[in-house]
């Protein structure tokens, strides 16, 4: 069973042992051989997904929630938690928080690169790299710690006070990189997969 | 005597009594009539403040501190407070902290407008106006309030973690905004003007 989860710039296939990606150009060649179960956020790829090996899982994943327009990736990652704070760390970073099964809502903050990018469209005094190794225990004392302080600070003290004692789940392009801020987060990058998994398990007769 | 802070965007006059501003290709064709006090942090405007009637005021400002690179405008509205957390809201935001006349150490996060352009980059989903009465109180349940959240929640966040039980003090074009979010906030469109009227009061033999 092939899993894919089609983003904004990718689409992320998992078998059940390796995870691989396809920009969106590449994906809409792609020609399977056998059945895709998907999960999409793209426009570009309606066209696509309309031939016969693909399988939309949206439908199934029957998620607790009263948030209106909840994208189906944020939908699939809470959908593989009963209790916690997911934070999905890529273009944009989302925070949804459930609690016995059921979403009780969440926000979209700017992402990491977003952040930096944005940045360099105020001023080029800001057009610095990250510095990824910042001390968030100490005020900066110059340009680049400063904009690398601005733009992690926020997310962990929103991470930090989000989670009030719940599990951290963090998934994403820069999941595994913001993981090593918190003492008891746990990075999975399978996340949406194993929600997207979950949906698939429920409606094994429609489905499989 | 006419005070000017020049931008990245724009110049900002003070003369005593009002404030009024110029974009970058007026103040550039700009003739005063009398001594211009200025600060800038804008390259495009480098010959412009060759003229003799330009008279620049950062060498006058003589903030302790230790951070190297601030600008002048932040360096600026730090002189003008002893004690205390600056807030300068606009395109970027930066955040100071003053503890007895010492400038401690700051940081910069994007500014609202900024952040809110930077989604839109990401998804059409995400190009949506903000919701300025956002309730920062409940979870947001759709993605309007979900970006409009995200985007306030860790400015307003960070602020409350840094003052400290100081004073909060916000200057710049969404100094006034998000004056609302704090029971005790000074909103001063001013403090610029404050922090160089002092270097001009402690060097009146020099310039006037």
């Amino acid at each position: 069973m092939i899993l894919c989860d089609i983003g904004n710039t990718h689409a992320t296939f998992f078998d059940g042992r390796k995870i691989w990606n396809l920009n969106i150009d590449e994906f809409n060649l792609y020609e399977p051989k056998e059945k895709i179960y998907y999960i999409n956020v793209n426009e570009r790829v309606a066209q696509k997904i309309q031939e016969p090996l693909f399988i939309d899982i949206e439908p199934y994943i029957n998620l607790n929630s009263t948030y209106i327009g909840l994208g189906v990736d944020r939908a699939a990652a809470c959908y593989a938690i009963n209790n916690g704070l997911i934070v999905d760390a890529g273009s944009a970073i989302t925070l949804d928080l459930m609690a016995n099964g059921c979403h009780i809502g969440g926000f979209i903050i700017p992402g990491i690169t977003t952040s930096l990018s944005s940045l360099k469209t105020i001023s080029k005094r800001l057009d610095l790299p990250l510095n990824s190794q910042i001390d968030l225990e100490c005020l900066p004392q110059h340009t680049q710690d400063a904009i690398s302080y601005g733009i992690i600070k926020p997310i962990v003290s929103l991470i930090n006070e989000f989670s009030r004692g719940k599990s951290i789940y963090l998934t994403g392009g820069d999941g595994e990189f913001l993981s090593k801020y918190f003492t008891q987060s746990i990075y999975d990058r399978m996340l949406i997969f194993r929600g997207m998994q979950r949906a698939i398990n429920e409606n094994k007769e429609i489905l499989c």
